[in-house]
């Protein structure tokens, strides 16, 4: 039975993993780390850590006594971790993580956590917010969302069975995949239109800057498709940097079609391009999540 | 005092008008015309309409008598109806327009409408639903929605002058601009954001038609860039045939924007990107409308 976690990264993700098996009932320890003292002390002032350890020692010595470690940092800071956490930690732990690309980490699962040691669960919550840190965190961040788990084998251990007890508790959906196909889909469903969000604002920032017309004129929606343009380079560094090919070939096929529509503006294949975009919508409408 | 109008056009945006008209207050007399017949009965039944005109010979009968035409139907519609009005209509009588793009039509009207009969005034609600039709119709569509007017001159004439307090009881926020930049504007902020989202919602149908696993990880940021790829080519066909030439300045210009974050993936360049973004969208926080 879970009675230790470490949660390793106590921003926005963290927090709200705290939060969460808080307010799902859960009254064992919780001990948090952030390489932010101040991240870290505000996941402690809103009281879901039993305590917040303040150095990697520290964090080491925090693992060793934990059933589950939760690292949700970055996808380059996992992979940092994960070889110190095999090192430290034993056969019945568990490992999970909640980085937002799969492939890099779960190879690094397979070479790190073989089986002889701590287990590896690869797991991505699809849930988040265009700004970070500690102060946003929810409980219900993760309600109705999907938890995605890569796992590099079909062995599932009790620890295991338990988080994912936890994190349907959380009001997730879950759904297991192969952690090539999860980079190819999140580049089109998740890092492809941050992409687009980011580029059309920047391009709108250098095009009219202040222009008080054009923010006048502006409704849902260049909103929405500029919604995502605040979200911090900070979170989506490693993203670009540990998915690039799958997100460089959603760009360029996204540029192409564009191109596409540009050189049939007044051609009928236009109205083939409406009807294709319609017969997507019609089936997302029914099947996409609502939130 | 406007005491009839007749609106051409009695699909989403004229059937709203009338439902507008009429819970702000409007007691005279409504006519509404459109060239199918069953979107004319559906707003006679939601009971805006004192009276529905059945043929184009009517239509005529009709704006000879009224003070106010609100032509509210695609763009090449209203240019084919402009020069009708004018001949039938006379001074002291105003024609206005709902129609998405303003050159043309504002151009027509100098050459239609040139103050010896009735005025003209080009309009532009900026307001709308991804889908049409009389049944989605709503007195509060316009409520805090910006409507743009591109007159040709600066003569007021009183019936204008009252139809735009009209428009003030809608909620609107009311701004004048010249037709050529209402086109560019639009182009940025309404246009190419609808053909991006056409151009991605078409791109996956092709990629992954009814794949489940894609159907199910695409959360809120897949359905606001897709959410205007329903919207059908009827009502975009006018805006691409008659803005053709603006907003594939813009799809280039993202197009270009697209390749050169592409081609930043993993350099330093991504971090600025980000950072004009965020600087767009801290910007557009404080200014755009929210709704």
């Amino acid at each position: 039975m879970i009675k230790r976690i470490t949660i390793i990264g106590t921003g926005l993700i963290g927090t709200s993993v705290g939060l969460a098996l808080r307010s799902n009932g859960f009254s064992g320890q919780l001990f948090g780390y952030d390489a932010s003292a101040v991240e870290a002390d505000k996941a402690l002032r809103m009281a879901v850590l039993s305590d917040v350890v303040r150095d990697e020692a520290a964090v080491l010595d925090a693992v060793a006594e934990s059933d589950v470690v939760v690292l949700a940092v970055p996808v380059f800071a996992i992979l940092d971790w994960m070889p110190k956490l095999a090192r430290t930690m034993k056969s019945g732990q568990l490992v999970t993580d909640t980085g937002s690309t799969k492939l890099e980490i779960t190879k690094s699962a397979a070479k790190h956590f073989d089986g002889s040691g701590a287990a590896f669960l690869p797991g991505h919550p699809m849930a988040g917010k265009e700004s970070g840190g500690a102060a946003l965190g929810e409980a219900t961040l993760f309600a109705n969302a999907m938890w995605l788990f890569t796992p590099a084998s079909g062995a599932h251990t009790s620890m295991e069975i338990e988080w994912r007890a936890w994190v349907a508790k959380f009001g997730c959906r879950m759904m297991d995949l192969d952690a090539a196909r999860h980079d190819v889909l999140c580049a089109w469903v998740s890092h492809l239109p941050q992409m687009v969000s980011t580029a059309l604002s920047a391009l709108l920032e250098d095009e009219f800057g202040g222009a008080e017309d054009m923010r006048a004129i502006g409704g849902r929606a260049l909103r929405e498709m500029t919604r995502l343009g605040a979200s911090p380079y900070s979170m989506w560094r490693d993203v670009a940097m540990s998915n690039t090919v799958p997100l460089a070939d959603t760009l360029l096929a996204l540029e192409q079609r564009l191109a596409h529509l540009r050189e049939n503006l007044k051609t009928p294949e236009l109205r083939e391009e409406f009807t294709r975009a319609n017969r997507f919508r019609s089936g997302a409408d029914s099947e996409m999540r609502k939130d």
